[in-house]
């Protein structure tokens, strides 16, 4: 990971590179407004090599793979050719899927530019796209060449853009104790400021570990599941309601939700998850939740990938900076910690 | 590598294996009429589980992709379900793709019961889908959980499917040596018979030995390429036409031609190459091509995965036994040898 205030120099000694035999970038038409002068790719790509696509995660399908590699083939990409993603974690998530499969995988990096690629979505790995509803159901585990961290771009997100990055940020607090926690909690209430990148950088740096202790996810990488059960419920149903929450706002309901099952079964603390509860309502925009979604919620939570031998799997916390991997909750445990979500949404 | 000849006894005992939560089926309409039942496995896996999927390189694109991993994520298939791949070339590069990025990857088995699957398809964890006309365009690397070759399949092939497979023997042989290729061109006149065996074994240890020196080809595997480059355009231009050819007549055809390649490029010895030219006339069907052809075969030749900087990308033979790889050869000189290959089949 390169961590740089001076993106441009740092991008063009990258893929000066000659065993690049061509460059392409994929990237989104948000992206490509506010951020793509800063890369000072312009002077390095042809014009027919970048890949706009309409934002948002309805792009992160098959289609556009298709699309792309259909592209990528007809403009001459081989095997030596290198895909630049500069985006949030729909492109990164995309584009190193397209790049991992292309021809069998050719070289890709990651520029993130929201907070929660920068954290999360473009370290470690994991790429996917939907397959309908459900999210990230394909997908390879395939490392980046390298990551380019640009603090810079955080300034052109919007609140609700910044604030949804947050949400992985708690969760690193979750899961590495109290001291980080509290700093997320006080950095997502602040503009953003200089002691606020070596947050960032210790974020960066949680995901760096947890991921390389367990590149493919057999045992402790799981930790960082945690929200993401039901998260990805939250998200996938606010899709096909065509309300769509950012991943980052479903992932914050899920871990309130998780914080609450984690109560209910393991006796996490009941004042911490409370108060985490407060914050998501006062913080995160709230998912068009009723009581009779429910079972549309069980479903997709029984096709989330971390499922195992048909049992709906979660990761789960003991305490602040304790977790438990590969829990398996009683339905009923579910269906509750729901019923409180709803509540939440509907205060 | 298992070799097996009491093949239900041999998956009975990998199947039971309790770490699977599920266990599916691809196969194709051929392979599971002469096929199936020599496997048992209709006693341990669920109807609904079984894809019989149309025969043919037709069936190998992205729809029949997104058709599996719908049907797998219906049926509840999760990241302890076993794919087990039963069939020839197609079903194994075909089931490996789906299995290598279904929720960014589960494991999968291949029982190859072609030759060509069996000596060369079903090692080495290549797999891929084609794109439009262009051969294994997507795919990944990703090694099967184990591979069961069991020799009594081969009496299930007709005679033009049996001979396909010995395309890749005798490019083992070219690049093994000249004891090897002989044996090779012996066993391919003759009916299969015990000795044949060990022939068979011996193509696997070969790919086996390659690929385990180098997985991820970037290298010495290279060398298994040999005969692919004009192969693989001409068999893409075979589909085109709507008059496929199988795999390995594809290769023997280009492997004519690249022998040829080799003799005016690096001195590979004539006489060898002519030996080797009028066995595949009479031994192999023969393409369907023409002197206009050769600006589409080089169109295919352009788009070759193993291309890199925009050069077409051969592994060449010195001599029997050593192979040179990365070589670019000039355009006049490949027409040259599509020249020889139209001449060949017009005879």
């Amino acid at each position: 990971m390169t961590f740089t205030t001076n993106l441009a120099d740092a991008l063009t000694a990258y893929v000066s590179n000659s065993t690049f035999s061509s460059l392409f970038i994929l990237t989104d038409e948000n992206v490509y407004k506010n951020c793509f002068t800063a890369t000072s790719l312009q002077k390095l790509v042809d014009t027919k090599n970048v890949f706009i696509l309409p934002q948002g995660e309805n792009t992160k399908n098959i289609d556009t793979c298709i699309f792309i590699w259909n592209e990528l083939n007809r403009l001459g990409a081989d095997r030596k050719s290198l895909i630049i993603n500069l985006g949030g974690g729909m492109i990164t998530d995309l584009g190193g899927f397209i790049a991992s499969t292309y021809k069998r995988g050719i070289r890709f990096i990651n520029i993130p530019t929201s907070m929660l690629a920068m954290i999360d979505a473009s370290v470690g790995g994991k790429n996917g796209i939907n397959l309908g509803h459900y999210k990230n159901q394909i997908g390879t585990i395939t490392q980046p060449g390298e990551v380019f961290v640009y603090p810079l771009f955080l300034e052109t997100l919007d609140r609700r853009n910044y604030l949804s990055g947050f949400a992985e940020a708690l969760k690193h607090g979750f899961l590495e104790g109290r001291e980080l926690l509290e700093t997320a909690y006080t950095f997502a209430q602040m503009e953003i400021n200089k002691p606020f990148i070596a947050f960032l950088k210790r974020n960066i740096e949680v995901k760096e570990r947890i991921v390389a202790k367990d590149p493919l996810e057999k045992g402790d990488r799981k930790a960082l599941n945690l929200g993401h059960t039901v998260g990805h419920a939250i998200e996938a149903l606010s899709h096909e309601k065509n309300t769509p929450l950012l991943h980052g706002e479903a992932v914050a309901w899920g871990l309130a939700a998780e914080l609450y099952i984690s109560h209910l079964t393991y006796n996490f603390d009941e004042a911490t998850a409370k108060n985490f509860e407060t914050f998501v309502q006062n913080y995160f925009v709230k998912p068009d939740l009723a009581y009779t979604d429910i079972d549309k919620l069980m479903d997709y939570m029984q096709q989330d990938k971390k499922n195992e031998h048909g049992k709906i799997n979660f990761t789960l916390l003991n305490d602040i900076g304790n977790f438990k991997t590969d829990c398996v909750v009683e339905k009923e445990i579910i269906i509750e910690s729901i019923k409180k979500i709803i509540a939440l949404c509907q205060q």
